[in-house]
């Protein structure tokens, strides 16, 4: 692969001078462009230490108005990182749109430099690529332009660079010998990079492999790309276009629409809603069930497991409350309420699920969704604030990024708190009749249920698309809050047993 | 102090029921015209355990609407936040306009807890209690309501309130055995509490003690306040009022005007302009200077030492450079540029020191702002954007803030890079004809150009009232570039081989 690349003819001064000015000025102008863009861009730089990665960032910053780039390079996780999924500091530093990210090797340094000193097992190492693809594709997919540019030297270059650096009393201290090490497995390092560019080289996310040995020719190289790119995507994106479907195998692979054969009803059809508890019975089994979960939640702050419990049901079927009988049982130190309303303008300004990524809990607290990202595939979709390319591809990004929590050892639960409309209509009554309780009840709600049928079939495709084995939808009957509750409680306690050993 | 609480008398629940439901009906609506309102809300349970902290927590966030509240508790400081200022975690966590927060203890159970223990010197509690009233003020000050409840309990109260949650199956695990150890000590707690009382009690953040012996008195008397403080302010805020000036003696103190007197010059013209270097010096002094910088990061980073390096300086003067020359000594994993531009509508909704203080860094890292919070007292304040109380005020915020960052034990560096106008115009002008300079000259530059005069006043009292001995301004004289970066690396890496020894 590597040997395909372009060689690098060296670029004199005077040449680059001549250029340089034109190239800036088109840059500068680029991103005013891009500043007023619904769109974000992220300009990756993998390679070969000494290819000019760290210069080619420096560049950009002086080029361009560094206050619309953010720059990042990531070091070993910390214990903060580490306490979360492998992904979750990469999510939480995506530029907002209309901004420039820079990214110094990555998310792509730590798979080639463990995989090379055989830190990671080979099946580990493409279930890493794999997470890559995902990432790059789901910004990709929400309109990021993302560039990747890999930066080469061969074996011999590499050499003579990291003998140059040593020789320059003000470079000197950025030659290490763990870099001399790195060139002594320079083979496995190409070996392993090739694995990498091949598993992660999507139409989304191309890579670009630059000849690193002239510095003003892979400067020019790189920063033309950048401009270029930059100006294709935005015209790209102004340009109205079909919207095109993702096909079914791509969204839905292997998640067939179980309730739509003639013999199975679909899920929400499923729950019995008749089920109810006494009052007796409910006063005697909640704190005891309490008890349960307390001593569950201590294991669990032990064991430095997360919980993440998302709650969601239709309007007034009882969320707030059994979320207070959860809390309970809890320390407050050790565990945040998450309620959702519509995103603000800063939230908007991102990826749908970055809001939710900063909420992601550390090991042994938790974290409890009032309301969650399943809004894109519900209010957003029947409300028409999601297009439908968005909704459908939501599917598989909920799922990908859900998965990435439960394979970080952490507890996903969701519930779907379950009751139906005569049930619904009696509870708004009840709240227009009570005074401290109207406030809940608002004009939006009486529309939405109106659109019943249609939240229906939304939620009958999310809990059919999105429960997985690692993570299966919970539907409770909520029509009797005291069974509902029981039972929300139980499966908790339940799930945290077998999860604790 | 203790003993001239009113005594709760009991409540029964017919009697509770019955004003309840009016007050939730209240509070709702207050919290929806806070909602519209430009300010937040901080309501602080401190107290004796067992007197109804968490529970009051929990009647706020079910008579309300949760989704405008922010609840928060801390335990011990975590590695992230040992990293950090003291106050960190609390200033990142702030409610925006609009929103509640709800604090269990917050900054209250430290001091509290580690001076009963002996934990904590007189003297490092005593400056912790300023540090509070500093912080509240602060908040104050920006127009937040600061509530603070202390909830208590008798010796023999408390005993009887330990023992009966220990009978109850499901509230067992409430009580530990350090709540006893604490109930044994409850003498010296309360002392220590009438201290913290009597120190942080404040016109701008009052403490109210609230008998906390039974549930539905404490409920009513707690929520009744609230709901009618909230409605005091909010009331007190849309009328129009003279602004006060705060007494000099109050944001000043100490720091009288050294440039006023008739013997000496303002801080700005005392600097020399004519230093120059010629081109060779520098090409052999730059390499050597960036060589120590580099060993000194390397040391800061053993050390666990942070940096926070603030870049200010007229237009053009050549801030964006001389960052670059300084981050070519470090390894782009270690450091962080944050170039500041007008805030953005979320950063708005907040207090404006709080985007500043998201950007401080752990331990051991760099943090190079690009702009700063000197802002408040430039730009805001010669364009109008903020009014006179508030950049009047923030002359003491600053060095408040500033001396939490360096009392961590953080370098902390304030460079003013100084230009006279003959030479802005210059670069004005060259900016004007090279092409992929222009951009970065706008209109608004020349009209700041034309303020020359009121920002000069603007920047020789900033210099004066926020030079302090811990962390003084560098005022670098940068007609002449090349001779400014030299000196500001070289005072860099004075100071650094100072703090480091």
């Amino acid at each position: 692969m590597f040997d395909q690349i372009e060689r690098g003819e060296p670029v004199g001064k005077a040449e680059f001078n001549a250029v340089a000015s034109e190239l800036r000025t088109s840059l500068i102008l680029t991103q005013q462009e891009l500043r007023k863009a619904d769109c974000p861009v992220l300009i990756i730089f993998g390679g070969v230490d000494g290819a000019g990665k760290s210069e080619l960032a420096g560049l950009l910053n002086e080029w361009m108005d560094p206050r619309w780039i953010v720059t990042r390079a990531y070091g070993p996780r910390t214990r903060r990182e580490k306490s979360r999924p492998e992904f979750w500091r990469y999510w939480v530093d995506i530029p907002p749109k209309g901004q420039i990210g820079v990214y110094l090797s990555a998310w792509y340094s730590q798979p080639l430099v463990d995989r090379v000193y055989g830190r990671l097992s080979k099946r580990k190492f493409e279930r890493g690529l794999s997470r890559i693809k995902e990432f790059e594709r789901c910004l990709a997919d929400d309109g990021a332009l993302v560039l990747k540019f890999w930066m080469h030297l061969d074996k011999g270059q590499q050499k003579r660079r990291l003998r140059k650096l040593e020789k320059q009393a003000a470079q000197h201290w950025k030659v290490s010998k763990q870099d001399w090490r790195n060139w002594e497995n320079y083979d496995r390092f190409i070996d392993v990079a090739e694995r990498i560019i091949e598993q992660t080289d999507a139409p989304y996310a191309p890579w670009r492999l630059v000849d690193g040995g002239d510095a003003r020719y892979r400067s020019l190289v790189v920063l033309r790309t950048v401009h270029q790119a930059i100006n294709d995507h935005l015209a790209a994106r102004t340009r109205p276009h079909p919207a095109v479907l993702p096909s079914a195998a791509e969204n839905g692979a292997g998640t067939a629409y179980a309730y739509s054969g003639p013999n199975s009803r679909p899920p929400l059809a499923q729950v019995d809603l008749s089920a109810s508890v006494d009052k007796p019975v409910y006063g005697e089994k909640l704190p005891n069930l309490r008890r349960r979960l307390n001593g569950l939640y201590q294991r669990a702050k032990n064991q430095e497991m997360a919980s993440v419990l998302v709650f969601e049901g239709w309007d007034a079927a009882g969320k707030g409350g059994t979320i207070r009988r959860i809390t309970a049982a809890l320390d407050a130190r050790d565990y945040r309420i998450h309620p959702f309303a519509a995103p603000n303008d800063w939230e908007k300004s991102h990826h749908y699920l970055w809001r939710f990524w900063q909420r992601i809990p550390r090991d042994g607290k938790f974290a409890i969704f009032d309301r969650s990202w399943y809004g894109r595939v519900m209010v957003e979709r029947v409300e028409g604030f999601a297009s439908e390319p968005e909704w459908s591809r939501a599917f598989r990004e909920i799922r990908e990024f859900e998965d990435q929590i439960v394979e970080h050892g952490t507890l996903l639960m969701k519930f779907w708190l379950h009751i139906d409309p005569d049930e619904q209509a009696r509870r708004f009554r009840s709240r227009a009749e009570t005074p401290y309780k109207a406030w809940k009840l608002t004009d939006e709600d009486w529309r939405n249920r109106d659109r019943w049928s249609e939240y229906e079939a939304a939620v009958n495709e999310m809990v059919t698309r999105t429960s997985t084995a690692a993570a299966p939808w919970q539907l409770v009957p909520f029509n009797d809050k005291r069974h509902g509750r029981l039972e929300v409680l139980t499966r908790l306690c339940e799930a945290m047993e077998r999860k604790l050993g």
